[in-house]
């Protein structure tokens, strides 16, 4: 059972759904279950009971027909797989609507895992602590990142800055970029960029309506 | 030349990726340029001249290796794919942050594509106008969606209240829905669903960092 070191070879969406289905399991065991089977997990995550097998063989599990899956164990290998045992701290850059969005929501949510300090231009906001975070000012980011162990930047800044902060980051050593700034964004080859281009999502949708629309006529 | 209908076999990412290229292909445009090869295009989007090629020859483009894409023709055949000639509208419920910000960002983007409502149970937002988009109490879907010629219904409000929400907008028969609640969904297979859970994102990405620093070590 692979159960201290990442696999490198587990596909990016399986890592996705993998978050996914650690929420869900908690649900469960919360609710009291100490069994799950890949139709029930596939039903509340909705996806199909193959994906869900397809996913969690990739970490090494196979349920049994009877029984479904063990869910603690199940639980504590997601766990050994995507958290870091040190925890790991989040650094947010842009502090406007869709930052304070994400403070909100994210806070406190999970213990391994926090936004430690946010990053912004405004002298408003920078030394107060807005959303329970505590804002900087982006020359700040070399020593907070450090004396935090922020191992994540989120990019929430306009189009035009967002290159700026996303080297900031990256020169502190900072290897996975959440960037929710509508441009791509370069970075050496070594470093994880999650893009959440609004303007691709509303598009995207936007075709399937049309599309789906037009078979309806 | 495919210029009037979708088609439905393309990828769910190259439709994400032609948005993009879109974007980047009027800023080219806007600074007088009349032609762009495939490497161009593919380090403006942060991408590979293979995946640019194997893109744009699903809607049936093939550059030129000494000319390139011609860019006029590129761009009216990525509008006549993405875009609805009579417009579509977009409605948004739950006008918290993230929903500010997305009406804020996206607000006058693309003239086929406005968000016409925003849909709340907050006595102090509804019939205001917030972020230029006038608010509504949630039990006028139906009646706002039909007067607006909604097709594209995005979700951010919180999770409990997520399904409902999906419910009535899939009941006026919108097909595509964005959803940043941070709940899986349920909804009818012919309707097209964007997940962009905020935990999963950072949950992906914190995977990665502590893998790309554990490589490091």
């Amino acid at each position: 059972m692979p159960n201290s070191r990442p696999l490198p070879t587990i596909p990016v969406n399986t890592i996705g759904r993998l978050s996914l289905y650690r929420r869900l399991l908690l649900e469960q065991v919360e609710a009291g279950a100490r069994q799950v089977y890949s139709h029930e997990l596939a039903r509340l995550a909705v996806s199909t009971p193959a994906q869900v097998r397809r996913d969690l063989m990739q970490i090494g599990h196979t349920g049994s027909p009877k029984k479904g899956y063990e869910l603690k164990q199940l639980k504590e290998n997601i766990n050994a797989l995507m958290d870091d045992s040190d925890g790991q701290g989040i650094g947010l850059a842009g502090i406007g609507y869709l930052g304070r969005a994400i403070m909100n929501y994210f806070g406190g949510r999970n213990p391994k895992l926090t936004i430690k300090a946010a990053f912004d231009t405004d002298p408003d906001k920078i030394n107060r602590v807005i959303s329970g975070c505590r804002c900087y000012h982006i020359d700040q980011i070399p020593e907070v990142v450090k004396k935090e162990n922020i191992t994540i930047g989120i990019v929430t800044v306009p189009s035009s800055a967002a290159q700026d902060i996303v080297n900031r980051f990256v020169r502190t050593g900072i290897k996975a970029i959440i960037n929710w700034a509508p441009t791509p964004l370069q970075t050496p080859p070594d470093v994880f960029v999650e893009s959440r281009d609004i303007t691709m999502s509303i598009e995207k949708a936007a075709f399937y309506a049309k599309t789906l629309n037009s078979k309806k006529k």
